[in-house]
Formats: C-alpha cells, sequence, structure tokens
C-alpha cells in the first residue's frame, strides 16, 4: 500500500491543526499538557459515533469531522463552559483514502476557527470494522460555576433555545419512515441534523442564570428527563410552546402524529435549561445578546413525571422513557 | 434482547468507579470537571485499541481493560507526570455480554486502587464491528518540569527501564512465527504483554533529573528515534547492555537472530530516558527509591542515526526505521 504511516499521516493532516498550541508539542510527544487559568475548572466530555450507527459511511468526511467536534463542543456548553481544546481518536477501515482525511481535517479545521479550539493529541488506529472516531474536548468554567443538571426547582421555567425536531425529522426522511414530497424541506432538515450549531455563547451567558442545563443529544423528553431525574423533580410542557422550525412545520402540519418525533427524536443539540420564573427578562436579553432564540416550553412539578400537553389541555401520549437505549 | 440499556449500563458498571471523585458527577452530568493543583498543569494523552488489531476477542477482558488504562499511564510515566483520573470510550459489538463487562470493570477497579485514578466520564455505544476501546489519561505535573521526548543532548548516557523484549517474543509465540518449546516461558512472556507494569514512580523520580523521556510502545529502536528526531541527535547503542529478562534469555540463547524482535518489538512499556553522563550514581539511587531496574545501554551522538553493536564491537543489522506503521 503506497499510502502514508500513522507518523506521515499526523504529520500531514494533524499536525497543522495543533501548531498554535505549543502544549501540544506538534503532536511528537506522548502527551500534551493544558494549563487552565487560576480561578478555572477544566471541564471534560467525550462523544464517539460509529458508523453504520451515528452517521452513513458515505457521508461527507468534513461535515462529519464538524458534528464529532461540534456534539462535544454541545457538550460544553450545556456546563456553561468556553471551548478550549480537544483529542481526536480515530479507527479507519482498511479501504480509507488519503482525500477522506484531507476532508476530515479541512472540517476540523474550519471549525477550530469558528469555536476557538484546537487538536492537542489522539491516537489513529486501523480497523477491520467500520469507521469509528471519537472526540474528548476540553473547555474552561469558573470555579463553581458551571451549569449542572441537578439544579431545576419546583416552579423554575423550563426553556429550549433554537428549533426543536428538525435533526429527527430529518432521520426520518433519510431512513424513509418520515415520507415528505418536498426535496427542499429535506436538505434543509438534513443540514440541521449534519452540521448542529453547539450554543456555546448561550451556555456561557446562562452561568449564574439558570439553575439547571442540559444539551438536547438525546431528544427533548429524554434530556429533559435527565434533568427531573437529577433534580428529583418532574415537568410540564406545553407542545404549542416547542418551538417549530417553518421546515418543520410545514413538515408536521398533515401529520400531528409527528409530536413523538419532535418530543423524542434526538440530535438537535439545542440548550434545554431551566430558571426561576420570574426571570424571563434576564434570559430573553442574555439570549439577546448572543444572537441566540430562546422559548419558553412549560415548567417544573413536584410529581415526578414528564407530562405534555396539547393546545387544547389534552395529555400526549409518550413512550414511558425518552432515554435513548444503547 | 433483555440486557441493560446505556444509562443502566453505566449506573451498574461504570458510576461505582467514578464514586469517590465528586466531580465525576455519578457519570450523570453532560462533562466532568477537573481542577489541578494551583502549580500543576494537566497531561492529557490518548490510545486505542481495536480487537483483532491491539488484542484477541477472546483476550480476558480484566487484564485488557487493566492493560487499556496502563498503556495510557505509561504515557503519563514518560512525562514524569502522576495519574490523576480517566475517560472512557467503549464500542461494543452485538454480542456483548454482562459478564464480559463486569469483568472488564473490575479489571478497571483493581487498577484505580494501584494507581490512584478514577473513572470520570465517557460514552458507550455500539458497533457492527468489532470491540474497539479508548481511553483518555490525565495527570499532573508541576508546570515547566513535564519530560519531553527533545532534550537529549550529545553524549548524554541512554537508559531504559526494566527487561526489553518480553512482549515482542510473547507476541511471536502467541501468532506462531517463533517457535519455543517451553510453555512456561510462553506464560511468562505472555503475561508481560497482556499487563505491562508503567513506571510511574520511576517518571516522577526522573524530574529534573533525565534529559528526555519517552515510553517503549513502539519498540526501542522506534522510541529512542522519536527521542533522537525530537532532539536532532542519534544514538550509539551496545546490545550487551540491553536488559533482557532470565526468560527472554533462554528463549534467545539459540537464537541470535531474535535481536530484532528484542530491539523492534512494542508493547513493553518500560521508560527509555537519557541523562548527563556524570550523573550515574543520582539516577541509580532514584531508581532504587521506587525499587525499579535501570540499565545504561549506550549514548547519545551527533550522528543522526541509531546504531547497535554486539559485544564483539559489530554493527547490528536494523531496518531503516524501527516506527509502528498505521
Amino acid at each position: 500500500m503506497n499510502r502514508p504511516g500513522e507518523f506521515d499521516l499526523i504529520h500531514r493532516y494533524f499536525a497543522p491543526l495543533a501548531d498554535n498550541y505549543p502544549n501540544a508539542f506538534n503532536l511528537t510527544d506522548d502527551a500534551a499538557l493544558i494549563s487552565p487559568p487560576q480561578n478555572q475548572n477544566i471541564v471534560v466530555t467525550t462523544d464517539a459515533m460509529v458508523a453504520g450507527v451515528h452517521f452513513f459511511e458515505q457521508d461527507p468526511p468534513y461535515s462529519l469531522a464538524q458534528k464529532l467536534l461540534r456534539v462535544n463542543l454541545s457538550d460544553l456548553a450545556a456546563m456553561g463552559a468556553a471551548p478550549h481544546a480537544y483529542t481526536l481518536t480515530l479507527a479507519l477501515p482498511e479501504n480509507w483514502t488519503e482525500q477522506w482525511l484531507a476532508d476530515f481535517s479541512a472540517g476540523l479545521a474550519e471549525d477550530q476557527a469558528i469555536y476557538d479550539v484546537r487538536l492537542i493529541g489522539g491516537d489513529t488506529v486501523s480497523t477491520p470494522g467500520p469507521t469509528t472516531i471519537s472526540l474528548t474536548a476540553f473547555g474552561f468554567v469558573d470555579k463553581g460555576q458551571e451549569l449542572r443538571r441537578n439544579g431545576a426547582r419546583v416552579g423554575d421555567d423550563i426553556w429550549v433555545s433554537g428549533f426543536i425536531g428538525d435533526a429527527g425529522l430529518a432521520l426520518g426522511l433519510i431512513t424513509g419512515d418520515l415520507k415528505h414530497g418536498d426535496e427542499a424541506a429535506k436538505e434543509t432538515l438534513t443540514a440541521r441534523l449534519r452540521l448542529p450549531e453547539p450554543r456555546i455563547s448561550l451556555g456561557r451567558e446562562l452561568v449564574g442564570v439558570a439553575t439547571s442545563a442540559a444539551d438536547i443529544s438525546d431528544g427533548l423528553i429524554a434530556d429533559l428527563g435527565h434533568i427531573c431525574h437529577a433534580s428529583k423533580r418532574g415537568a410540564c410542557i406545553q407542545f404549542a410552546d416547542v418551538p417549530l422550525s417553518p421546515t418543520a412545520q410545514s413538515v408536521v402540519a398533515d401529520k400531528p402524529e409527528l409530536y413523538r418525533t419532535i418530543l423524542t427524536g434526538g440530535d438537535d443539540y439545542e440548550l434545554i435549561f431551566t430558571a426561576e420564573a420570574g426571570r424571563e427578562d434576564e434570559i430573553i436579553r442574555a439570549a439577546d445578546i448572543v444572537d441566540t432564540p430562546v422559548s419558553k416550553i412549560g415548567a417544573i412539578t413536584d410529581d415526578p413525571s414528564i407530562r405534555v400537553f396539547d393546545k387544547f389541555g389534552a395529555e400526549l401520549n409518550l413512550p414511558q422513557t425518552g432515554y435513548a437505549h444503547f
């Protein structure tokens, strides 16, 4: 095989992603260093994606790399942290190509510029199985100021950022489980699935304001469930207040049963958070500053269940648990 | 399938590994926190292992987990860092069993006690391919005191810890490339391959003493090559001074050509390091304190190549580069 070895590959595609981070030592040492500012802690999160499970082997590597980085940055956002750096682990199948790697690293380079992060280490191995990619992201947050899942209190408002359900609808359209004639709608929704926008600036603005936060990766109900579970509380949601994109509205217009996909589909990577009922103005102001739409969709309850009501006050039927299963 | 979902699985097998680390939040939050002491930096390293490539699918999960952790701790040792915590990413095939996971997490629990580290996060996903395991380890080192690969100077002595070549010989015996009648020898060497001993205490003692260091994962020549490359120097090695275990000595006794396996086989996870020629006593004292044997095997040269000589002064023939290829 006339392809570069691991060291050439690191030198060619990955070392350039580390070249403005002296403590990554050009990726030639045994490990890298992180030196957090004195009053900040390091926030650490890891997410892995497997071809055939979390993405399609034929997905464009440029946006795949961005998605891998962004789903991790979304976890940092949920903690109110500022992104700093990341390590990358790739298991590549026999038939990997240099073009794939060139595109993958170019996608990372673009996002490094957008999110002010840099590669500081990793590992590249071969696998007889599918492409498997994993990333560990590091952020900084002021000591004691991190957003947690366990702080929601009875009566707190429940908020979400952006639009909910686009990614779940896109997945249905791609797999064919969901039929919709409009190709433009499919393209718009698929772009949202492929390229989530981690709500980093909003997360940082919510430090000291939100009582709890999580990112919506498993689905609105599941991730709200994580907050409720950690906070030992329940929630009541008004479905009419859950913000849908214009495209999602057009898709669900004649299929009201899609409320389930909206509420339980994952991969939106919006933030869901709670805040004291009196702080509505403050939250809208914070969201305005970072140009991120937010919507109030319900309230935290004492009853430890998650209930969703339609605009007529009828309760919507939902799966017992929205938890993503392994 | 009557098996636990991802959240049950985390709760059952992994949360107990995080339960004395409050900033891991019982693995129920979006991310974990690390709070380094004020005058220390965080050292970060990642290694991945794929069944069929880096280990055998039927390898005992208990020692496999220990090996995954230890190869990462070995990288921390090479930087002179004290281990602190780690994150774990598992991609498990369809046919995973609870027994496998129970054994795997028990192996981690044992090593957590030995090395004073704890699990703080990770991800568990399913894969249609082979078991793929990846770990990111975090250590602490005093600011500016980390051991690097680039500090070797002409005339420095070259040292190694422990015995060299056991793991390479074991691999040969397991694959059948190497024949040796003695089953006890095969067992002893295989144990070394399965369960390396990261030289953490030695690494910490070498801070302020060694001019460069690396761990021997790719092979003695390859990892010395990394030091020489980073330091822009070469090396001259006396093969007779390379320390072989009694078992390795018995295996190579009638097969002198196995010097290649000794010098280029990887997976020993000993340290290779350099120090000023005058500091021999200091190094032996440091090694004594931590009860780790060390051997002086050669010297750093101006000529940018790595040359190995036998006891008669004849140069041994080696592959042009010992670098592990991808």
